[in-house]
């Protein structure tokens, strides 16, 4: 069991997302995402406008802080320097509340067309705002589209060996394996024929 | 106007694709896309199992050349040369009438979020394809989903140009536009610093 104490949030997101995984997205209701939380509809509606909007929310934090993170990347900074800033920016945006949910959203996802569709648009929406970011510090494509696609790659990879249950006793940082990811990739690509 | 004379199925198709631009891939209904194109509801159901089907039946043939492409390279072909094979056999299955329809699918993807999604999984599911033929050639992750992801980009942005409505005078093949995107973003990733 986790040691922290989930709040109302929280306790909405792991209800959604078990339901999301047993049922399916569709057909899970507002109604009944309260009920497994043992909370009112009107609780719901204060944290979320509706039930995409669990899956939606922690999505635009992502990001923002990834943006962030390469705008603050120094003047000099390579673009796949620039795209580790923003790596490591996004990885301290996640909590041990992100990690203790991964293996359910990954069982939601799954099992669920729709979630993975949502996951495959999450990807494309990242590598999106990394290109822009990278654009801003002068980054052409087709350079900048490498080195987005490389980052989300890293971070999903990073994200998984994070959240994998075996490394329960010492998960280590998120930023420390989406930055490990990132390297494995830079060094594919540069050895790729 | 196109020279070639419109069989069912690419009425069928064209009319969709229509609806689904105008109105939202959701409100389309099945007798509806009939209707437009002048066919019976059971002539749509002859062509197609549901509206979905419209957009998933391309993916599935392009898929099955992509992975028949990198099977059929030589022996010894690098990662990439073997991607490469893949393109031009998957480029060969693309026709004056998929070329055609490309603005209006274009239309249609940038007014729907469920087709954009749809064209994200697609993406995913195309790099998910190439990472498991090059894993039966013996090529490991990374340089196999890093090589996939650059096969998938550089299929997308030949065939953006190549749809291009500026070269209605003189397309070319899409297996040119695909091979030389290919080389753009292999020469990128090999000096990505």
């Amino acid at each position: 069991m986790p040691r922290w104490k989930p709040d109302a949030r929280q306790r909405l997101v792991v209800a959604a997302l078990g339901l999301f995984a047993e049922q399916g997205y569709d057909e899970t209701t507002v109604a009944q995402i309260a009920e497994r939380a043992q909370l009112t509809r009107s609780t719901f509606f204060r944290h979320f406008a509706d039930k995409r909007e669990i899956l939606t929310a922690g999505q635009n934090a992502l990001c923002r802080l990834l943006v962030e993170g390469i705008e603050a990347a120094p003047a000099g900074a390579t673009p796949l320097t620039a795209v580790a800033s923003g790596l490591e920016r996004a990885s301290g945006g996640m909590t041990a509340f992100n990690r203790s949910v991964g293996p359910l959203l990954r069982s939601a996802v799954e099992a669920n067309e729709e979630l993975r569709s949502r996951e495959a648009m999450k990807s494309a929406g990242l590598a999106a705002a990394i290109v822009d970011a990278l654009g801003s510090r002068g980054v052409a494509e087709p350079a900048a589209r490498v080195a987005a696609e490389l980052g989300v790659l890293a971070f999903r990879l990073g994200y998984a060996r994070w959240v994998d249950p075996a490394r329960d006793e010492d998960p280590g940082e998120l930023a420390e394996h989406a930055l490990a990811a990132f390297d494995e990739l830079r060094a594919a690509a540069a050895d790729l024929r």
